[in-house]
């Protein structure tokens, strides 16, 4: 089989890769020459620009786009919208709203172009030998697909999850309960740092890797996160996100749906980003205002 | 080694199987006779009280303690600090509080009585085949156990966490964080249970154990209890707890240390156990009394 890939960042990179060893021919593009050039010089096939790549495939042409979601992805399938041919499908690996995957999948619908929208997880070493793919969209569209899924997944790590925008929105979900995951296991650290107690960290994540009910691949990470640095003194707790969690949040407010912890470890990200609080200037000057209790000064 | 087992329940019988299968010698009592009874017809030693097992014990004895949690625990760890002699060590397996266990371990310590408090994780099928063992206590008192705790364990399932009250206290943590994960992947289903998309949460719950970031055990028995089944509609949502997980937020707030996903988790445990809430009803009452707004009258 036959593929168009647009993007060669980390992921797309990676992905490329990944498609190459299963046999499958790559053409590739991306905005970052240099990216390109890579591709080439590992004896990857290449398009110079997206016209190029479409008069290089056969229709029905397969065309993976894997680039930053919101405009870079709106604009890459834009031009497929109007450059296409009737039967050919996109694909979008990025991590889109399902909003948009919804949108997209009608506009290029009407076009008679097939929209496949997945979330795929597992990161840079997942997209490279063997990613977690859920990918959602008509059986039209996902059927002729789903052996090349399944080549570049982990067995049993490719799932057709429904209609168009139910992969990109279980991926939301999926993201959503990683903060959730991440923000528990971190304030478990947390207790044990002030405990009266002096563990070692990495340590105690292999031994809750080995039989505890909380072994996860998250704590493998926090085991070789602490191995390299056992007092990860040398990070700070400043906690950035992507979107996906905030989507998540978004999303259980659109549903009027209580998801207090997910909810609470996005805020405690957005708390991690400031060094000093209005809101606790406010409570602090409260408490001085009616029992005179001291505020710190600022020097 | 020859090691006394006192109590037989799910959690002690099956380390007693697991114990006996690893060419210990274990002699068993329990205050259920028909647990005792199960243990002598499965061909083990058995003792009719503590008396006699301390009695057929020869010193220095070993003796693991594996019953409830509080008072029944205090009352067997009184008998054998009375009953026995210097040098003899005893290991509480159950779930204590780290402070009862700091206590316990002086107490005894003072009558030249060894004390080890062990967290066990990994269920009924981590006991039987290959827990996680967290064990607490001074090195002369937990090296002469370090290979039968390390037999019982999967491999790297077995630490030595540090001094006396130590291993209940990473236990303790443990449960902690997996109250938040546990929520945390409950939220999740639960935004997919109300999303426009129609998922198989047993499909969903095994892509995601399959190259996902949030792979885990807990994601495992996610999918084992869905494929039971899909809706879990035979179950009623209240989620009941054993104790750790408000011993972890107590401990926070004595450490004045902020763990709002774990505090969270908890909160929403007391919720589910509540089919109406009085702070409801005073919330929907002042809506009621400053704006007219409808309230919902009982029948």
């Amino acid at each position: 089989m036959e593929l168009g890939l647009v993007g060669l960042g980390k992921m797309g990179y990676n992905l490329a890769l990944n498609l190459r060893d299963q046999s499958y021919t790559v053409t590739a593009y991306d905005v970052n020459h240099d990216a390109v050039k890579q591709w080439e010089a590992a004896g990857g096939e290449a398009a110079g620009d997206l016209h190029e790549m479409v008069g290089k495939l056969k229709a029905p042409r397969h065309i993976w786009v894997m680039v930053p979601a919101g405009e870079a992805t709106e604009e890459v399938l834009d031009f497929f919208g109007t450059h296409l041919d009737v039967g050919d499908t996109v694909i979008d690996g990025g991590n889109s709203h399902y909003k948009d995957s919804l949108r997209r999948a009608e506009k290029l619908g009407e076009k008679g172009i097939r929209f496949v929208d997945v979330g795929t997880s597992g990161g840079i070493e997942g997209a490279r030998h063997g990613a977690c793919v859920m990918a959602g969209g008509p059986r039209e569209a996902v059927d002729p697909l789903e052996n090349m899924f399944r080549d570049i997944s982990l067995p049993k790590g490719y799932l057709h999850t429904g209609p168009s925008g139910s992969g990109h929105f279980l991926k939301m979900i999926h993201n959503g309960i990683e903060y959730g995951m991440m923000q528990s296991i971190a304030e478990g650290f947390d207790l044990l740092e002030k405990s009266p107690f002096e563990y070692d960290y990495e340590n105690v994540s292999e031994v809750w890797n080995h039989g505890s009910v909380i072994r996860s691949w998250l704590m493998e990470l926090s085991q070789q996160a602490f191995s390299k640095d056992e007092k990860l003194d040398g990070i700070k707790g400043v906690m950035n996100s992507s979107g996906e969690g905030k989507w998540t949040v978004e999303t259980a407010l659109d549903m009027q749906t209580a998801a207090p912890v997910i909810t609470m470890s996005l805020m405690m990200r957005y708390r991690s980003q400031e060094s000093d609080t209005f809101s606790g200037k406010v409570v602090a000057a409260l408490r001085n205002e009616f029992g005179g209790h001291d505020v710190m000064r600022k020097e």
